[in-house]
């Protein structure tokens, strides 16, 4: 069938099952490097948090068996389990990475179902590495289809990741043209997941639940399980359903020559990412002014119209909550110089002076700021005022964590969950991925002991 | 909590933690074990099918004992999977009960976990019984609330069904109002599955996934894993993002005093419910003249607005198609006096005889048609005309199939799968569930020898 008859899911499916290593720019596969060390350090930095504990108690009863390594602890399980459980962890500290124009968590779904795979059958570092890239393109894909129409309601790493995954585990399974097809549409059929789970662990579980997803779609399809052709494009398929409008044309134009790992990006604060350009004003702020928070009257925070719409909790109620609370970020940003993991726990949003000071934050959306911009006036007692303008946040695309700000994120969230020669042994492996013949090793190096 | 200031999803779980047996309608029970008896041997039915081989093949690897009975067949599973691969069997033939309101089917979702979960637990026929109704009840509130801005796009028993299964679920697992509500939480977290996959396997995949996902989200919810209390109502949640209008009234008014499952229907015929009226007025034209197909000029079909939408297919490339077209439909029943499983083949699908009278057949919309009511004029080569009239058809809640009809029907299908004396056997048991101490029996009653 020619390409320009092909349906979107097919003509997607024979990219994943004919994309070349060699092909893929230097800059793509180690921007996937990236993508994986990060993914690896967040899913180990969430091995402990109760969503990980409760999902284990629930479902080990549940699983076939030790082949596949939990990042971060010491359970082993069968390698859908394992899919489900990296990808839980890899997002339940909101850590992950964001693909910045449609705010999907790129790594968790695709990264997850891989490396469960890859304790499955022997798969190479540059295998991996391909369909990693493969799956990312793929989700972001679709991803950039919709989701202007999409992610007021949805959680677009739960309905588009997906595809990442089964696209993926397609390709390390060794799926022709037609099975990979079934494989997408097949996650098509279990894409899910809407926004009013924010703030719970069910946030997390849909994550987790697109690499789980998209492996099993792959599974089937392998088996010659069937699924609808047009599941992307039909009247009554992803794109339609899930999206009052869409850009089908950004489906596969330019397939196979640009790729989308390059616009992945990685948060350095641990809330949704864009939250980020107030936290980054505040610190600078704080830092540069020696600022002590005693001396403020009032904060006044100018953000981009969807900064407002997806962090506007005033007052968060518990820890996980706070992560979607622009006015708690700038409070912790200010309190603490830091927005990590601590300044999102319980014990932070009901510490009186964070409380204090969440009650002198005011926040308006500026529709001329961008995603990556913010504005931020401090008032002090004293009548003076300070003020710092963010136009590229660090993190974003613009101005990226540098490979060493990964190392030292990554090390950060593995502290307390794995010793510190093993985090760093996990590291120079990540780094050297493409040299590896079995990516099972960095699963190993990444469990607890 | 007082009841006016609660949740949907509280006022429902409530609901789950508190019915009574002794409370509910002897006409409600009895209506139940029809359920339960018609969904047993659509399993049977369809635990042969391709869809139900090739998951078997992709799945059994990942399973993680046998606790559990593959209904009609000689493997065994863990309660996770037997939910998943019932589910999937008990619908693939399209033949399962159907909440004629909604379209939702039911059965598949809720006694697809709640069996799957008596092989794992000691559950009375009564418990089993109590537990089926109340999934019944809530997903078919929760379905009533939606269906008409929702059942155009996506197959509601996927995405409402789930719910179901979570509430059965949780009320067999002995969860109190808080896990209860959570487990329905996040059941909707996991709401999936777009009318795109019509005639492909993964439309029956959708149905078993409710049945899974449901178990799974009590299972989650025993441990203490938390989702939004808001999950249906709420800004972001299943009801405003999965339908552009909706009635939340539904979801709670007159909750433990009227019955869904007396609502339930049966199908007569195997394929989609709203082209019954037409096959039930073909049947009969047939056997009243004593109809040669070979006579017949053309035939005119008048049918609901719904039916024309919902199976309009003119050709239908193979079997499974061909369950979603009324042209065929008319053309089996006029040329076989049946609508069985065996109509639906691609033998008869491509046979000539059915091509060409399929060729002559013709349909119209008629707005004032009900979708339990048709009109066919078959106009024959002498000149003549026959005409019938269907106001309710066989198996609506109006005209329904009697107990007898539906043990002939489940000796029909579970034919070539269970020795007849072990089908005997099973819908006995089927009938006086109510008496057994460990539902368990029935499972093993309907397993291949």
């Amino acid at each position: 069938m020619p390409t320009d008859a092909a349906t979107a899911a097919r003509t997607l499916a024979r990219y994943a099952v004919t994309a070349a290593y060699a092909d893929i720019p230097a800059a793509a596969r180690h921007e996937a490097a990236r993508s994986l060390l990060n993914w690896i350090g967040c899913a180990v930095g969430g091995a402990r948090h109760p969503a990980v504990d409760k999902a284990l108690a629930a479902l080990l009863p549940f699983a076939a068996g030790g082949q596949c390594t939990i990042l971060g602890r010491r359970e082993r399980t069968d390698a859908l389990h394992a899919a489900l459980i990296n990808g839980l962890s890899a997002h339940v500290l909101d850590f992950d990475d964001t693909h910045l124009r449609t705010l999907l968590h790129p790594s968790v779904p695709v990264a997850s179902a891989l490396l469960a795979l890859g304790e499955r059958q022997p798969i190479s570092g540059r295998d991996f590495l391909l369909a990693f890239i493969v799956g990312v393109e793929i989700e972001c894909r679709i991803a950039n289809a919709i989701w202007f129409a999409h992610n007021s309601h949805w959680y677009i790493t739960g309905t588009a990741g997906v595809f990442g995954a089964a696209a993926a585990s397609a390709r390390v399974l060794g799926l022709n043209e037609d099975q990979t097809t079934h494989a997408l549409g097949i996650a098509g059929a279990q894409s899910a997941g809407t926004r009013e789970m924010a703030g719970t662990m069910s946030k997390a579980f849909i994550h987790g639940r697109a690499a789980q997803n998209g492996l099993l779609a792959a599974l089937l399809a392998q088996q010659g399980f069937t699924s609808a052709e047009t599941s992307l494009e039909g009247p009554h398929g992803f794109a339609h359903v899930l999206a009052p409008e869409r850009d089908l044309a950004a489906l596969t134009a330019g397939l196979g020559t640009t790729y989308e790992i390059l616009s992945n990006s990685y948060k350095p604060f641990a809330c949704g990412v864009v939250a980020h350009p107030v936290i980054d004003a505040c610190i600078q702020l704080r830092n540069e002014n020696n600022l002590n928070v005693a001396d403020i009257e009032a904060i006044a925070l100018r953000v981009s119209p969807r900064a407002l719409e997806l962090t506007g909790i005033k007052e968060p109620p518990n820890g996980l909550k706070s992560k979607w609370s622009i006015y708690h970020s700038a409070a912790v940003a200010l309190a603490d110089g830091a927005a990590g993991e601590h300044q999102y726990s319980d014990e932070r949003v009901n510490a009186p002076e964070v409380r204090a000071l969440r009650a002198k934050i005011s926040a308006t959306a500026d529709a001329q700021l961008t995603e990556i911009a913010a504005h931020v006036t401090v008032k002090l007692k004293n009548g003076s005022a300070l003020e710092k303008r963010i136009d590229r946040v660090v993190g974003s695309a613009e101005n990226p964590m540098s490979d060493r700000d990964l190392e030292m994120k990554v090390r950060g969230l593995a502290r307390g969950v794995l010793p510190a020669t093993q985090t760093d042994a996990m590291i120079a492996l990540a780094w050297r991925i493409d040299e590896l013949a079995d990516v099972a090793e960095v699963a190993r190096a990444a469990a607890a002991a």
